[in-house]
């Protein structure tokens, strides 16, 4: 499957913080710097994202925002 | 100003694509890897947003997604 | 590659129809109706959507509101 | 109300899961195929939105995206 | 139509800027400031939004983000 | 930091509640009205957003939707 979305980056997950709906996943860019994702707790166990899993953060261009100082 | 989106992540933009509206802003991450943007091409002009500008991407977490192999 | 978003619908496009930095992508669902999806044009080039093409319309289940009558 | 998202699709709820803040909502789709909603808790509760309730299922969009094979 | 967004301000638009998918549309909040909107082109139309229309600004919760000084 | 975001409201919050992963925060504009936001918890807590609190609601323009009677 390829995808539409423009973001793709490459990382590992580092925390799973589950919720009674949502779940939190902090992922650890294979660059440096982290991204923090809110998903459906479902997805989380039905991907089977855990701590170590190698994962892509995946963000649709529309939702980057850009800051500058 | 201190803002909730957890992913605020350093950058340089690399190129900006002007629309009627909206603007394609790609932005090369310090960490490696890159990020586009879409926003309204009234921010561009706002922030001053041109290649060669240190930037941040900021993306709300609800909106980032995981994707495994 | 495997996704979290939860919401991803068989279809057929239907119409492209393209702007400058974004493209208005019709998709006519397999099970009926249809859903507009708005990408960037880079990402019509890049995937080759076109009339007739088969795809998934792919959403995140945040995105996704509830109306009653 | 007219709203302008363009997507607004009409189903039935079959599943609502209640989180503290967020709930999840399973939608299946008059045409088939089902679609998941996160919405607050509270919406839940002001809509009456129950398992059997018809409903439409709303998307903006730009929040909708395309996948190929 | 009751729509589980939770947020939802009466205005006027007091500016419509077409592109060619996209439009921007600004809004005069009754209770003061302005929200600036990016829709479709086609949903402007299908809407008849224009300068001076009385309108709401809807959006959803979870795309509110919180600032502090 | 200036942020691309156009929509950025004056105002205090007036409720948190607070789940497992995410956050309610509902903010009276200083204009009239009042804003919800959903959040992570971790934001609330890192921003320190309490009853009371001036802050600002900030809004990506795409994600504002448009409504007509």
């Amino acid at each position: 499957m390829k995808l539409s979305a423009r973001n793709q980056l490459p990382g590992k997950v580092t925390a799973v913080n589950m919720g009674v709906v949502t779940a939190e996943v902090v992922i650890a860019l294979d660059g440096g710097g982290e991204l923090v994702s809110v998903i459906t707790k479902t997805s989380v166990e039905n991907l089977g994202i855990a701590v170590g899993k190698k994962v892509h953060a995946v963000v649709k261009s529309t939702e980057v925002m850009v800051a500058v100082d």
